[in-house]
């Protein structure tokens, strides 16, 4: 069969495609044929070696897809050939708190991931797919929009009428949109450009920040919340903004900080979280139970993903290098 | 002034209006010209004696209201004349747990109500009516929609995705079905009326079971959720329908028990809860916090409540009347 | 091997010892030397037919156990030879939430439980026994400590301070009354002997009733506490007792409700959950996180699991006839 | 009366003893006679002008106090004459979540503290003193005590068997410690000084690490957790010691991040956060419901604070210098 798979920290030319043996289930696993992947800053890091979390190499890269089993090991019961399905992100965490050992399991970084025509998996790290999305849609989901599930649902608990920050239009921030605004939330979203603002405004953006136009844009959030702040940030920029974020928080409020690559370190006054008793929690994808939960909802509610563009697998790494140019808004599809 | 008195356990034709000389604000207190009441089965109870918790006689009814602030008493700062606002139904819970000695400030039983042209009452008892809602529509919120809130989001942590089923078209329910897909949930009603059923999936129900129908309406419950169960029931129906609320209940799932009239001791096998590991929690309204939180979230998304017919301050006693031959869908207003 | 089963509904005397070839690993599951079993009171239902939840027949039964590891199947690295461990009682249910399939996986009832010279489970289900406990005292952990673990720590978030109310001197009532201890609560414990009272008292118990004496005991409860009811009550007494119980606890307060024998439908009137906001939530048991958690904080309190008598394997009979004649406070075990 | 009233910025040495008339109770509020008192890191900053959250100049400081209620203003019916109180910290935050407004009235900063023979505030901004405490026990409770409540037991949800880090030996840190031991948590203690350590053992510490000796701590942390880190850390250090308090941390764990004075920004690097799924909440004291949950645990447990040194009311400046010299373990009490 035919697979990616990075073998140095050179970057998106170095990824090679190879031709290795199709993997066979054994006792307890399923192979999938995988039919769409997309693409997370991630994976970008796990190229060029800027990811520094459980990396392994050489390993087919990338940990969102989706696909229809083909065929189950000895004692595989649940599912059956023709079972529409995505592995999760994290193999072994499948439900409540992760630990160490667990968080080695991710797709694409720690074990192989989903790049290639076939996979093996555990049949217990993969979920089914709802009968409204197809497998572009579905493939979209497994890292950026269970991550948006984490933080607003899980780590956030989020109301109807509070309000979340989005930090730009990449696939964390979009799917964390347009999940705040099924559940009643108000959105402010921030963008370097208002053509950007625009479409998230057609998404369901409440209001938009143009960064470049306001650099001090807490000042701006503060104003557009009456002075009183968000009550949820789903902080995706790393230390260039985290000040920023902290300032944009009310009373109690919650900073969600999900991961970014390359970042260094970033410069906090510890007495902002104090005085106004914020919360700053580290989100890193989900569980097996948070990504059907994400997939149920996003089901119930009629929700399309936004897919920027689609690359077939022989265009892969062109779909990386578009990736990398940080033009789309939205998720960058493989389709194989 | 105006105003209505309950002096009796005689019910609804033994309420009596009269005249009581306008009260005036102390020190920390305020004066409201009340614009608009609404009715709820609890008030049925305060004027025929069915209704028990703290009830003191004679007693001006009813909790709900809405008005505009007329003169505030010294050292009120947090209000001026002219100021739309609702008073709280347990008047002394701000936040946080309630106590026995709080839950005895309730208006219309443990303390004198709304149904009068001038009431004062402490300056932290009120709540800020939002500018998308009017007198009439703002004095559904306290006891109903408060209760339905306290129920899936404060005690119920409601998740976009999740199904709940409510029983009947009453105030609550009805409420409940709005607050509910206003946050991403699937809801199932049920009701004695096809009728009803139908405007219940214009409000966004998106199943109904009418109970006359299928008496054993538990087994249709669990047959469209696929045999699993819902995830939340907001009990209003009390002991006849308990034992099917729990039967309805997907493991792990939670009761939301809300206050009925004469509600005699119901049959129940404690073991369904044990073994689907269930949850019946009793909800009583809600602190001025989930108030606000309430008000907050329905003027976000826009939502409207459901009146179904309005009274003037005169025909007071008719809108009982009315309320209480359960024809309603929704809420019934009386408006000064 | 020789292992015990329940091959009808006929009771103790029906149980049979059988031979049986000793069960060997296949990939992914550990083959253990049972050392030590302890009973509950499920076990008498699994015995005489009345518990229904998921029994299969024959069965072998007891869900309490410990061992050593004495050999692993193919693709098992976390557990080798000698490793001390006890299975888990919900052998599917590892962390999180459970759902209906996975309860269908009880030791003891749903599938094959410990009572056997050797057992083999999957090597995700079992748990490593702490260096502080020895065979004896870890195999009274997997039902009644995780249950009253449970109740008080994931269900009830107990703090220091509160209010914990134990109905009687069973298995699950005494671990409830050493772990809240362990936490800082305060503790009244129900028994129908001082004698039993008095011993209650030397693990720690602040006050006692005895019921015989006080049949009105939540009566004693509410003076007990000045009025106010206690924070939780782990209900271990089923229908006669849940009115009493309703009764005996503070506004807001929880009562944890555990699985009994034979329980026949309880009367509860809705209205006192109401009034008071009380929780009753079901307990059944744990995951396997929640077995981690109950092995570590009784070793690192150096608690001593109440172990009221031991017997012998060959014994094992004379075991259940001894619990079942309920003089016991605390555990009854059976060492091989 | 007799006061102290913090006038300028210029420390310690600027605090004038002045000479005002004695406050009487307005309606809604209290008279106290002051009987002892407590100080903390704050109050050296309010001194000194280190500490910007809401001063005001000129302040009567000292937010941590106890004393009798003297006499009551008109509608105050909860206390009488006699009672034995303590006044809270934050005097507007009695339950549920805070807000800027309410964080305003800190005692000792924002609003008049009770460095003074007579103070009045509020009937609802004060809290009954258990009969297990004297007054020198009862003033040391407000502000370290209910913060190493708030961080443990509201934001912490500390099991029994967890693993809490306490850096360094002052009254948050102590007060962590006792209340860490009184919930069954095992506790790892820093401190520069081999002498201060062995004082911590004694008051309950499982371990101890010399930061002076082992600069590298988290490292010591590790190995003594089996390189799992820590579950909880009470984080008072500040900027200089948030990082190997992350690095200290289990996966999923929390910092509990207390307010410290002069803090300069601190770097950090996010994806310690993501990757490890940490939490860093602000924590600010507390509301007068976590004031009583403090004060019954401490009662029920019958803990004693740790008190290092105790001063009269003139001796205030020296017990001011004496907290300063950083040279007490626990709290530094002023008798009046």
């Amino acid at each position: 069969m035919k697979c990616y798979v990075v073998e140095s920290d050179q970057g998106i030319d170095a990824i090679q495609l190879r031709d290795r043996p199709e993997p066979e289930p054994g006792p307890g696993e399923v192979k999938i044929r995988m039919r769409a992947a997309s693409l997370n800053y991630r994976d970008l890091g796990v190229a060029s070696g800027g990811y520094l979390r459980n990396d392994t190499r050489p390993v087919i890269p990338l940990s969102d897809g989706a696909g229809e089993i083909v065929s189950v090991g000895s004692g595989v019961t649940c599912w059956q050939p023709g079972d529409r399905v995505s592995p999760i992100f994290v193999q072994d965490w499948l439900d409540g708190a992760p630990s160490d050992s667990i968080l080695k399991s991710c797709l694409g970084g720690g074990v192989d991931g989903v790049l290639a025509e076939f996979i093996v998996v555990p049949a217990t790290a993969v979920v089914a797919i709802p009968a409204e999305l197809d497998f572009a849609a579905a493939a979209t989901i497994p890292c950026a929009a269970v991550t948006a599930w984490h933080a607003l649902f899980v780590s956030g608990n989020l109301q109807p009428g509070q309000t979340v920050l989005l930090l730009g239009t990449g696939g964390v921030s979009i799917f964390a949109l347009q999940l705040a605004k099924m559940a009643g939330a108000r959105t402010i979203i921030t963008s370097s450009s208002d053509q950007k603002l625009e479409l998230a405004r057609k998404l369901g953006a409440d209001l938009g920040v143009n960064y470049r136009n306001h650099p001090d844009w807490h000042q701006q959030v503060r104003t557009l919340t009456e002075g009183r702040g968000v009550d949820h940030v789903v902080e995706v920029g790393g230390p260039g903004t985290l000040e920023r974020s902290l300032k944009s928080t009310a009373v109690g409020g919650s900073i969600h900080l999900i991961g970014v690559l390359d970042s260094p370190a970033a410069k906090v006054s510890p007495m902002l979280s104090v005085f106004n008793l914020l919360t700053v929690r580290g989100i890193y994808v989900g569980s097996r139970a948070m990504h059907q939960q994400t997939l149920n909802a996003i089901a119930t509610n009629q929700i399309q993903p936004v897919i920027d563009r689609t690359f077939s697998f022989d265009q892969a790494l062109d779909a990386y290098r578009y990736f990398a140019s940080q033009q789309h808004v939205g998720k960058v599809v493989i389709e194989f």
